[in-house]
């Protein structure tokens, strides 16, 4: 028989574990996971698994980390945490850009799932593929194509992601122009481990139902609020050859319409990416010393084209005559697939290239997204802001969503008080603007306080009363994506 | 400050207007809602509006139907229907097959959406609409090819159906192939009235946020149980010229092997259709005379390829040798569009045909969904299946997502006792390949008893929790979706 617990009265407060809780928590997770590595305290491991190097909130180290191997033992830590009220940070690819796996204050048991990598089955001649969830997607792509299957995960967010962590985050990535995000249908079916310690499975293996609402979704965004994800059943796309090209533009307004009208034309499902990179973008490129031969230092776009041979030739002369018209001054293909991969990893390297071009500095990463026509008014007014700051910036995007990232460097804690207060205006013009707080790297701890700007409280007190339903000792990934309750609140029923 | 209305406790009933009540009530209606035709009372309308004429599960007459014009009427009944604990069943395109729309026993507000039907927006640069929830799909496709719009919205459900419903009922169609379902992507925002009378909108109309856990997902599949949906931010796609192909073969299983084989291959996404018509099917097109030559009475696939006329070409002869390899004698285009419509209307339109080939029948269509490569063996069983009752049937599906609809004809109330048995084994049969009760027409009164043994007690208890958090009154349709707990719960926390 399957029990939630009650939700607490709500004038008690939540109490978490006290110390000497949190000792016998501890020892009880050594009982319960008797593997070597299966449980860590040292220092280094609890600091290194609570704090990012990308990202500058708040945080505080774990207590403990643990190391499932299987759902049994994630059920077994998550009763555990729930007999001694000890709250649960999920963790695995550790690429988050907000916080989201940081430590709780009153100290915490960090799930790394990173060891959770196998993948289980794979049913070509149904397009799907079961796989644990700290399996990363390009080892699952990579063991697909070493076997020869010439299908794909098309999900594509930051190199060393997980599938348990895209779920969580409700990614999406270059590959999202052609084949959608997170939140479309590529996660078939979910085994979840809920707070109560119950697993379920959300769904069966069929590609379609309409058997009651989407309890996959709820997890989708959830960033292990709503309980744990162990097992995946992954849709599948065919892969399907293609080209890189690039076409450079005076700015980043004629850039755009240009997109806007190749995604509103028949040859749109050819386009499988299509990424700006801002004139200082180019110039980290070209100082980085990552080419042989430097750009042109305009704003330029990158394309991913697919198809067959002819069905590439017809597209791309679509994409020339549109980018011309549109005041493109340069339209050429990589030449040869080594160029075409140089040229796209200088795009998944944007990171990098950044530091690498002026050294000794930091960056904060943020993102945000608005209606395609709204981003060059967004792009146009970011740049502006950062110059006047006096900040040192460089912008990529997957323009084809409107989904735009600033990498915004700092040298000192000064500076890092700039960067904050920059990123801060960015959301608030991106909400401004019909947009998003985030497109694609989530809430963490970074965005929570912009969600009742963007959503408004109804719908945020909504996530609230899903999650203290579900979670009522919020014992799951606390002080993350929920924002606190701008006043307190009233009791009693609304009508 | 927002309130959700705290849940009555466990040991409570919850508790219907009395008949009193309900007369109070509608004359509360009849005050908020002055316009001509806002609140009906008289018999027929009642009647009609509570039984369909595609399903037989039991229903009652509701007791009051009401037609709003805008969100703000919406909450005005929401408030109306919690005051005084009256259910309320939202209603639009009446074209549902599970009881979605049939009254409660207890009394009930029928909230006719159908005349909110206004497209309120449209933003072609960023392929997105607004519209009223009660707006027809083929009418919003219609207006955008009128207005010379080269978008359309591709989800393609029954003849009649609304947003709003579709929504409800996480629908799909024949377009589902290359598209997808309600599931994914394309409903961008929702407006919606909660029980609690608060309106809130999901989202913002960036084409996607990482802000939070998805609240759009939440309204999709919940057949009107969490909330009205009022208002819609649709995303678009670009139209893509298409041409009709079909072929036949010898049996179903070779049919499906050569689906599988495309839909795998490079090609796909020049797949926007395959549907399967089986060999009863198309005697019964030939039948209803609705072809000048009849077809072979054979099992056939109906593709609709879509892209340029270079690409459709390649696309084409990769989908005959796939074809040939497969068995098919016979695999032809329709030489003209007028043909092409033609042959497309015939399965549309295939519920009509089934009834017009055998007069004095009627009809039972249901939907399974399996795995695509556990179609061919659900398909014999079934086909023996029905064979052996002695019903008369045809079966069409959308045979790219293993998506299958039996058509089950019946004269009387005993071959109706049949059908339902029949039926009954249809479904525990899907759940047994590892489908679902339901791949796109939903749960209603039908479906309701499956639930548990498709998801298990955990995931439809997660569902319930969700539901009793957010209208702990029970008062949007309720009876649906929900399956009854097999034992009454234990109380307490499970810890």
């Amino acid at each position: 028989m399957y029990l939630f617990p009650k939700p607490p009265r709500e004038e008690e407060n939540v109490k978490y574990a006290s110390p000497d809780e949190i000792k016998l928590a501890i020892e009880e997770l050594r009982a319960a996971l008797p593997g070597p590595n299966a449980v860590a305290t040292d220092p280094d491991t609890l600091r290194t698994h609570g704090f990012s190097e990308n990202s500058y909130h708040p945080s505080s180290p774990h207590s403990v980390v643990v190391r499932p191997t299987c759902t049994d033992d994630v059920v077994k830590i998550v009763n555990i945490s729930r007999k001694y009220r000890m709250p649960i940070t999920p963790y695995s690819g550790a690429t988050s850009l907000e916080g989201h796996t940081s430590g709780h204050p009153s100290g915490s048991i960090c799930l790394d799932m990173s060891g959770m990598d196998q993948i289980l089955q794979i049913n070509e001649a149904d397009s799907d593929l079961i796989c644990q969830s700290g399996a990363r997607w390009e080892d699952i792509n990579a063991t697909l194509k070493e076997k020869g299957i010439p299908l794909f995960f098309p999900l594509d967010p930051g190199p060393g992601a997980t599938i348990g962590g895209m779920i969580g985050t409700g990614c999406s990535g270059t590959n999202a122009v052609r084949y959608g995000t997170a939140r479309a249908e590529w996660f078939l079916n979910l085994t979840a481990v809920l707070p109560n310690g119950e697993v379920i499975k959300t769904r069966r293996r069929a590609r379609k139902s309409a058997a009651g609402f989407d309890t996959t979704k709820l997890f989708i965004g959830a960033e292990g609020t709503l309980g744990i994800v162990t097992e995946v059943t992954l849709r599948l796309a065919p892969v399907v050859p293609t080209k890189v090209a690039m076409a450079q533009f005076p700015d980043v307004e004629q850039a755009v319409s240009a997109v806007q009208e190749i995604l509103n034309s028949p040859y749109a499902s050819h386009i499988q990416c299509v990424e700006l990179l801002d004139d200082h973008m180019m110039e980290a490129i070209n100082t980085a010393g990552l080419v042989d031969h430097p750009y042109p230092v305009e704003d330029t776009l990158f394309f991913k084209l697919q198809g067959d041979a002819p069905s590439i030739k017809n597209a791309s002369k679509t994409v020339r005559d549109i980018v011309k018209k549109h005041g493109s001054s340069r339209f050429e293909f990589a030449a040869t697939d080594q160029e075409a991969e140089d040229l796209w990893q200088n795009r998944k390297y944007a990171l990098m290239s950044t530091l690498a071009a002026t050294p000794g500095t930091r960056c904060w990463t943020t993102d945000v997204c608005v209606p395609v026509s709204r981003l060059p008014q967004l792009v146009y007014e970011t740049k502006r802001d950062l110059l006047d700051s006096g900040l040192g910036s460089t912008i990529v995007g997957h323009v084809g969503d409107g989904n735009f990232h600033a990498l915004i460097l700092f040298r000192d804690d000064k500076e890092l008080e700039a960067v904050g207060k920059a990123v801060h205006r960015l959301v608030h013009r991106a909400i401004a603007l019909d947009g998003t707080c985030t497109g694609e790297h989530g809430v963490g701890v970074g965005k929570k306080e912009y969600l009742i700007d963007e959503l408004g409280e109804g719908t945020v007190e909504l996530m609230r009363v899903i999650k203290r339903a579900i979670d009522p000792y919020d014992l799951m990934n606390p002080g993350k994506l929920y924002p606190e309750k701008r006043k307190p609140d009233a009791e009693g029923p609304s009508s």
